[in-house]
């Protein structure tokens, strides 16, 4: 039997990296996914990583404790108000106050770290440029300068060139990725993309995170299986 | 009054960063100092680096704790042995095991997170591409290869643009820094460089770092102040 190549793959917990997952399984990867307590309000969602890591069968989970509450600046990880709205077009072209600054810079550094000592050329994210929430490290351009530091700043990217940093669901609209999971058997009521749960995990309902993730549903006639607090 | 340009600076305790943090003092930049305490074995450099960014007049010192440890594969993390030489010709060509994967890379994510918040634009970093340990994230390829992402990655970036990484001692010999930071008034007692230090902080003398340290005081007839074992 030939071994899997394997691949590092940033697991939020969300719909988005769990679609990944999937993609990275279905690609014949063997799976390395990585996980971060950095903070957030919403510490549910490293228990949904956790479950939907055992589900997929990973090789390896590694979660990460990093605090970017130090640094403060974001109602992610600090006393801020989660922005709610009731309908998507709601939703301002602005970058919103739930902007985590620098975080998928860190969040792909700590993955190109594990990658290396893995021999792992292949690092996986779920960033979105279509429906999102207009985050600057969602975009196509921040995930090709990544790359292309990446394959600078390692030994594994020196010697071997071509670290790949793939984000798949980049130019999907919310509906496609769920139409595309679905085809890979993912379960999405494992997953969680709220920004502002209750204590006990259930959806807030009015946050982007939830207005985009009903949206995609609703575009393909399916109610979304998350557990909403009403 | 004018108010300083808040700049982020990243401070280990040795004598490549405190010689830069004095040259960022001395450019009229606000000193916010970061450090980080990632499991390596030479922790007493933490202890300098408080030490050096109270002696600088920092206004901010954060100490930022990551485990690098959980990924493993260096010689600075785990229980490889560190290795020694007896003169700094016997230093070879290749990346050697204290080379930490991504380490560089991590450490000016964190910085970029901390600058944002902070509205600083300016981020300084001791990298070194001559007198060095042939480390791929020492070189001016992976320094601008950050910059080009620090300004596609963050609001403040893409809003304002004009991010800098500054490696001011990025073509300087080991000797050439030592005499820039003497003029600035570095005192390098304080500094500590060493890779495998006794558990009191005295320096090994054998390692590539206390070898190339010595060789640059060696070249301006001066003795290193350091403290050594033997």
């Amino acid at each position: 039997m030939q071994t899997q190549r394997p691949a590092v793959v940033l697991l939020s917990g969300g719909l988005d990296s769990t679609t990944v997952l999937a993609i990275a399984r279905h690609a014949g990867f063997e799976l390395n996914a990585i996980s971060f307590r950095y903070g957030q309000r919403h510490q549910h969602e490293i228990t949904a990583a956790q479950h939907i890591a055992r589900q997929a069968g990973v090789r390896r989970h590694v979660v990460v404790d990093i605090d970017l509450r130090q640094f403060g600046g974001s109602a992610l990880t600090t006393d801020l108000a989660v922005p709610k709205h009731d309908s998507v077009d709601e939703i301002g072209p602005d970058i919103p106050v739930t902007y985590v600054p620098a975080r998928n810079t860190v969040f792909l550094s700590f993955a190109l770290a594990w990658a290396e000592t893995l021999a792992a050329r292949d690092i996986f994210i779920g960033v979105n440029a279509l429906d999102y929430s207009g985050y600057p490290d969602c975009r196509p351009e921040f995930i090709a300068a990544f790359e292309t530091l990446a394959n600078l700043a390692t030994k594994i990217g020196v010697q071997q060139q071509g670290i790949q940093i793939h984000a798949p669901l980049l130019h999907l609209t919310k509906a496609e990725i769920i139409e595309r999971g679905r085809t890979l058997g993912v379960d999405y009521s494992l997953t969680t993309s709220c920004y502002d749960p209750s204590p006990t995990g259930l959806a807030c309902g009015h946050c982007d995170a939830c207005l985009l993730r009903q949206k995609g549903f609703a575009e393909i006639g399916l109610s979304d299986p998350a557990r909403y607090a009403s």
